[in-house]
Formats: C-alpha cells, sequence, structure tokens
C-alpha cells in the first residue's frame, strides 16, 4: 500500500480489538498514534474524499461527446424537429427512449428535463408545496408536512426538505433498505407523511440496493395520504464496479402498477455520473396520471429544455448497449479506487472493532461507522492533517447524527496516489480518536 | 408584393376610411371580399404566424458555436475550473463577464442560470411564494397577491402568475411605456400589489422601448409593499433590425440605486434569441441583497448549471462585440420580413382606419390593434384560411381583451414568401372581418 508510510508500526502488536487493551496498553498507542499523527499534518497534505465527483480521466471517457454535433451536421431529431429551436416540451424522441432504457420503463412514462435530478426533485417537491399533487391540498396550505428519510442518506435529498420546512422522519437502513416495518406503520398512519426519499441502488452513502422483498413491499404501500409519493432517485442505475457481481434492482414502477398503486413513485435519474456532472441530462418516469399533473407546471414554467444536449447525448451513447459499455469504463477508473479504500480499512483496521464498513458493488461512496461519539472528531483531525470528509452528520437530516458515528468516503475524485494518502490519514484518525474515547470511557 | 394575388383588386375604389363608406358600398365591398377569401381559402395554405420563433437561417447563423469545443481542445474556464465537473454555482467567470455586459451590470450583479429565462422568472415567483423576498412573509401565506400587467403584454409572463393565483391588474401601454401615474398611483397605495411585468425594450409585443422619464419613474417608485419587485424582462436588449436607427434603454438597476431602491429590481436576460432557443444560457441581474437571498435557494435547488453550454457561448460569441457582430446577421434576416409585413399592412389598410400598429426598431413582434370586438374574428378567419396567428386576447390577462382588438403579429419563422401570402390573407381578413362589423353597427 502507497500509505504504508503513515501505517503498520503499530499493527505488530495491535492486531486485536482495541477494546481488549489495557490502559496501559492504549496510552501507550495513543502516543504512537499522536507521533504519527504530528508527522503526517507536518507534511501539510491538501487531499479531498468530501464529495462524489468524477475524476479528470472520468471525464476524459465522455470527450467524444463533443465531437458529435458540429457544424457540418443537422441538428434534427428522428422526427425531423429542428432540436435547435423552440418546442418539445417533455424531450426528444430519441432521448426519451436512451432514458427510459437506461430507467427500465417506456417512453411514454418519461419527461426529460435540464441538466440536474437534484433540479427535478426541488421542483417536484416545490410543485407539490405551491399546487399540491393530482388537485389534493398544496402542502403549504397544511400545517405539518413529514418525509421519512433513510438514514445515513444523501444530504442533498435532506437540504430540499429541510428548505421547505418539511419535518423529517428517520428510518434506519439496514442491509436490505430502509426497515420497512417502520416504513409501513409510519406511512399507513400518518396523513402528514407526504413522501420518503429513497436511493435504492447503491445507496448513497452505503452502496446498498434494496431487496426484492422490499421493493416488493414499496409497491404494496397504503400510504394514509392519498398525495404521498415515493421519491426514488435511481442515481446509480447503472453505475456498477464489476461486470460480473452486479446488483439488481426490480423496477418499481411496473411493481407499483401490479399492486394498484400506479401513482406512487417519482422516479429520477440522470446522466451525471455518466457523461459529465452538470451538462448531462435528466429525467423523471413516473405513471400517466403523475405525468399529466406535472406537464401541467411544465407549460408555464419553460419553453422546453436543451434539446441540443439532448441530442448530443444520444448521438454520443446511440443506445443502451453504449451506456453499459461506457460505464465499464467509469468502472475500470473507480474500481481500484474503491478496493484501495477497502483494502486499507481492511488492512488496517480489520480486527481492531473500532469501525465497520460495507463492501459497495456500484455507485459513489463508501459509509464508514465509527464507535459513537467518534465521527466529529475524526473529520475534524482528518481536516487538521489537510484532508477533507464529508462532514460528520452530513448523512442524517439537520445534520444530526445520533450516534456521530457515521462518515461517508467519496474515493472517486482523488487520484489513486493522493487516495492512498488520504486513506492513511483516515485511518490514523479513526485509530487515534478510538484509542482517545476508549481511553475516555476508563476514566 | 407577393400578397398581390390577393390585395389590390377593391383598393382603386377603395382608399377612404370604411367608416366613411355608406351601406350599400360597404355590402359590395364585402361581396368582394368574401370572394377572395374563399379563392384563398382554396389554396389549402398551412402558414404560422403565431410565435416568436426564429428562423432556420437565423439559427444558422449559431452552428459555430457547434465546433468551439472539440475533444482537443480544454475545457477549463479563465480560472483553470474544469467545466465538465460539479461546481460553480453562478456561473463561470467569462460567462458572468459576457451576459453582464449584455445585461449593461457589473459581473458581480449577475447570477447564470439554465437554458431559459422564462424558468427563472417563474423560478423566482414561486421561490417568492414558498419562501418570500428577503425575509418578507412568503407569498403563499397571504391572502391576496397581486401583479401589475402592462398591456398588451407577454402572455407567458401572465401565465405565470395566472398559475400561481395571483390577481393580475392591467395598466395600459402608452408609447413610452406603461402608463406610470397608474402604476405610481397602484404601487404606492395597495401593498398586496408584489410585481410588475415589464419587456422594457422592444416590447412584446408592441415594439415599445420605455422612455427615460419611465424607467426614471420605474427606479423612484416607493412601493407600500417591501418586498415588491420589478421583473424587468430584458428579452430584446441586443435585437436590433437597424444598425443607424436603434432604440436606448437606461439601465435600470444603477438608476434604482441613485434612486435609493438598490433591491427593487429582478433583471432577466437570455441568449434564446442570439444562440439556439432552448440551448442558450439565461441570467439575472440584481443588487447583492437580492443575490444573496436567491443564493439560499440556488445552493439546494441545484448543483449548479450548465457550465459547458456557458464555455461554448463564450468561445463562440468571445465578448460583446461578437454578440454586436453577429445581432447584426439576424437583423439583416429578421429586417427584410418586418419591413414586408409593415408595408403591407400599410399599403393595403393605410388611411382605412380599420386598425393600427407601430413600427418597431427591434423585437420579435408587431402588433395590431383592430376595430374593437374584430381580434377574435379576424384570427378565426386567417384560421380558415390556413393562416395561424397569435390566439386573440393572447396579449392580455386570462386572455382577456377588454376591447377584443390586439393581434399579435410574429414575422420571423416563415420564409419570407410565406410571410407575404400570410400577411395578404392577414390584411384580407382584417377588411372582411371589419366591413361585416361596421355593418352590423349600422343594423
Amino acid at each position: 500500500m502507497a500509505s504504508a508510510w503513515l501505517c503498520g508500526a503499530e499493527s505488530e502488536e495491535i492486531m486485536k480489538p482495541y477494546r481488549q487493551l489495557k490502559k496501559q496498553e492504549l496510552e501507550q498507542l495513543r502516543g504512537e498514534l499522536e507521533q504519527k499523527y504530528e508527522e503526517a499534518k507536518s507534511l501539510g497534505l491538501k487531499l479531498d474524499m468530501s464529495r462524489g465527483k468524477p475524476s479528470a480521466d472520468q471525464l476524459d471517457l465522455s470527450m467524444g461527446m463533443m465531437d458529435v454535433l458540429h457544424s457540418g451536421v443537422d441538428l434534427n431529431d428522428s422526427e425531423g424537429i429542428d432540436c435547435r429551436n423552440y418546442g418539445v416540451l417533455d424531450g426528444v424522441k430519441e432521448a426519451k427512449q436512451l432514458l427510459a432504457d437506461m430507467s427500465e420503463v417506456s417512453p411514454d412514462k418519461m419527461i426529460i428535463y435540464g441538466n440536474s435530478s437534484l433540479n427535478v426533485m426541488y421542483d417536484t417537491v416545490s410543485r407539490a408545496m405551491t399546487h399540491g399533487i393530482m388537485g389534493h391540498t398544496p402542502w403549504c396550505k397544511l400545517d405539518k408536512v413529514k418525509f421519512l428519510c433513510p438514514v445515513p442518506g444523501y444530504d442533498r435529498h435532506f437540504s430540499i426538505t429541510e428548505y421547505f420546512g418539511i419535518e423529517m422522519i428517520c428510518v434506519p437502513m439496514t442491509p436490505e433498505g430502509p426497515d420497512m416495518d417502520l416504513v409501513e406503520k409510519l406511512v399507513s398512519s400518518d396523513d402528514s407523511i407526504k413522501g420518503i426519499w429513497c436511493v435504492p441502488k447503491y445507496s448513497n452513502p452505503q452502496g446498498i440496493t434494496y431487496s426484492d422483498e422490499t421493493v416488493h413491499r414499496f409497491a404494496r404501500l397504503k400510504p394514509a395520504a392519498p398525495d404521498f409519493r415515493i421519491f426514488w432517485d435511481n442515481a446509480y442505475c447503472v453505475h456498477h464496479l464489476y461486470d460480473d457481481d452486479q446488483d439488481f434492482l426490480i423496477e418499481i414502477l411496473e411493481e407499483c402498477e401490479k399492486a394498484g398503486n400506479p401513482d406512487l413513485v417519482y422516479k429520477f435519474c440522470s446522466t451525471s455520473k455518466i457523461s459529465f456532472p452538470g451538462s448531462g441530462v435528466a429525467c423523471i418516469a413516473t405513471s400517466p396520471n403523475n405525468l399529466k399533473d406535472i406537464k401541467l407546471q411544465l407549460t408555464i414554467q419553460t419553453i422546453g429544455h436543451d434539446k441540443v444536449n439532448q441530442l448530443r447525448h444520444v448521438r454520443f451513447f446511440q443506445d443502451i448497449d453504449g451506456i453499459h459499455e461506457h460505464m465499464r469504463k467509469h468502472a475500470a477508473i473507480l474500481r481500484p479506487k474503491f478496493e484501495a479504500v477497502l483494502d486499507t480499512l481492511e488492512q488496517e483496521l480489520g480486527g481492531l472493532e473500532i469501525g465497520s464498513w460495507i463492501r459497495p458493488k456500484g455507485g459513489y461512496f463508501i459509509s464508514f461507522d465509527a464507535l459513537e461519539g467518534c465521527a466529529r472528531r475524526i473529520v475534524e483531525k482528518c481536516r487538521e492533517a489537510g484532508v477533507v470528509m464529508t462532514e460528520a452528520g452530513a448523512t442524517y437530516p439537520y445534520h444530526q447524527d445520533p450516534k456521530d458515528s457515521n462518515i461517508r468516503i467519496a474515493p472517486s475524485f482523488p487520484t489513486p496516489e493522493d487516495l492512498a494518502k488520504a486513506c492513511g490519514i483516515f485511518v490514523l484518525c479513526v485509530k487515534l480518536v478510538s484509542a482517545e474515547k476508549l481511553l475516555e470511557e476508563m476514566v
């Protein structure tokens, strides 16, 4: 490991759970770790594992997208519509096909939006606030609106609901997805609960994919609120790390139809981490009733989204096979980074019982759970040593992790060399803070 | 005129005001016009003067924009930021400079948005509804919110306020802009009036540019509502028809500052009718206080707008001089079309006193005022003969033109040949409906 300069020296003696160490042993260990930490700080590093940004070489994969449209080709879609001009509210035909294939629905269930699925989700909540859903009371006219938030989860989801004053109720994640006993109980008993945030595949931050049973139970929910909706953010639908070991997620819209709940889900998707973040194409897939409801707003809100960019994506990727092929190239870059982080965690923290993590098969994150009460201090120590981690607490509504335990690791952006260094600092900080914490408990 | 096949036959005898004709003369005229109209209908035309869409040859002017970014150039902005990735919420530096120059403000007053200024305006109203403006009560919590709507005006503005249940109060346009006596009186006396829609330069549909005095009076408004804002849609800021005969509009933000009213205006702008409609770049320019307020939302709403497209625009246009040069090419295409319509109106309707119009020096529209009670019938007759006009009433809130008089003519999209034909049909329908109307009045 490239992080050998920071790790290993104390490892010969301390390979057993920290909790089994005597006070004197722990004190000696803390001393050694502090010394290493001071050495690390003196290196003046400036590394970032905080956000799920693709790296420059991942972005290079899509540079061909800049060549497919040029002054020598026409910018008409397959129906002969001039994509340079006004018109076509819900997306050009072939873009709907491409994103429908990616979303595993039929194109007539799609609306293509602009560059950001986050913006589509914001917009969906905002519309519900001002105009309500399918004729129901606008949420801004209600005394109380609540959302369920599986935790740990995606900070930007929680920011949207917080911004609109929506009360957030935490639901713990299990290895199968959100705790469905709790979801069913809450949703069926409280009509002020209007939604739930879900990242059903390679979830942010844990990389968990909802099990078949979880999806079945979602589709069969009997919400007390007729305007309850599942916000199904399928951000990592094609974002596998391995060709031969992928998670499978059941398509929810069809399950909802089967269950007689066709209008229950808004499904979001985008090419942000496929082509260029911020210059991709986002979409929503949902039932005909919901689409009709959304289009009432859409005709007022915009003259239509960027059709030239839709065309650019289609001409570059061609079809869903092109996207899968492209994602294999992303995986080839991401896989060693994920493995480097996971191997470091395993090698440096395995058996010490001062942290736990899940080995994801896709997505953008690794979720680390430190000893209770340690996350903020670990992130703070990392920062002092020049390594920026996602703020502790960010994976919980209101930035409040009740156990102060969860830390999101984003391995995608740094170079492999930087990642190894950053990881070395991280595990060092985990050890040091854990040792301190256990010593405090002994007092 | 290419429309000679439809016009002229009756013109030898009838060059005087229709109102001066005796009943028998009018009846004979109506007969002749009906015959011509039946001939016109039999041609089976399919022409459209309904929307302000650029023509294909205008769009061709920007095809070079498809070449400036390709896989052989980097997509870094002038500050070295990789525009392909996440980040940069309010726009890349050089795009802010370009659109600031176009908006005649400094770049620090700008936020660059996505592809549609209409969407920015929608968003601005929506945010005021859910969160209020600069700490004031959200509009959705108020019993009544009203907007002033200069008429005739832009239908899509009125659609936004109607969608949010905002009561619209008509204010008549004068050749100098909105009737400022009325605006001042209403705004200063009623704190439920929260905004006014303005297209201050080459207004939609009349092509009127607000006079210096009008802008001064806007900047010096003393609204009863502290959260009153002027929605200043400078859609046609560089959209001149003539190089040597242009309207000049005073920059409003600076005037507001001078008047001690710095936060009074949201100024909107976009490249929609400069590059490609729907694939352009939109922006808002406003005071530091308003910007701060807007950014509270923006950080929640989006991961940032399409920076690659911002870069594409800057690399193509280079600077404001590049935009002006480009707009001269648009003008060269648009000018003959405007002149063809105006000349036809002049030649065929001049002196008949059955309609009036303004000769605009820029923008996208010609506004025609028919005899009272005739607009709907004229538009209907045009449609029956295969010429689609903007729906009568569209230029008024709730689509209700109290005089049923105003018709918006959009000359940009058809080819010159089609435009001549469409215009011929239009003036024929104006004559026929006017003759019918005057005969009805005689009964």
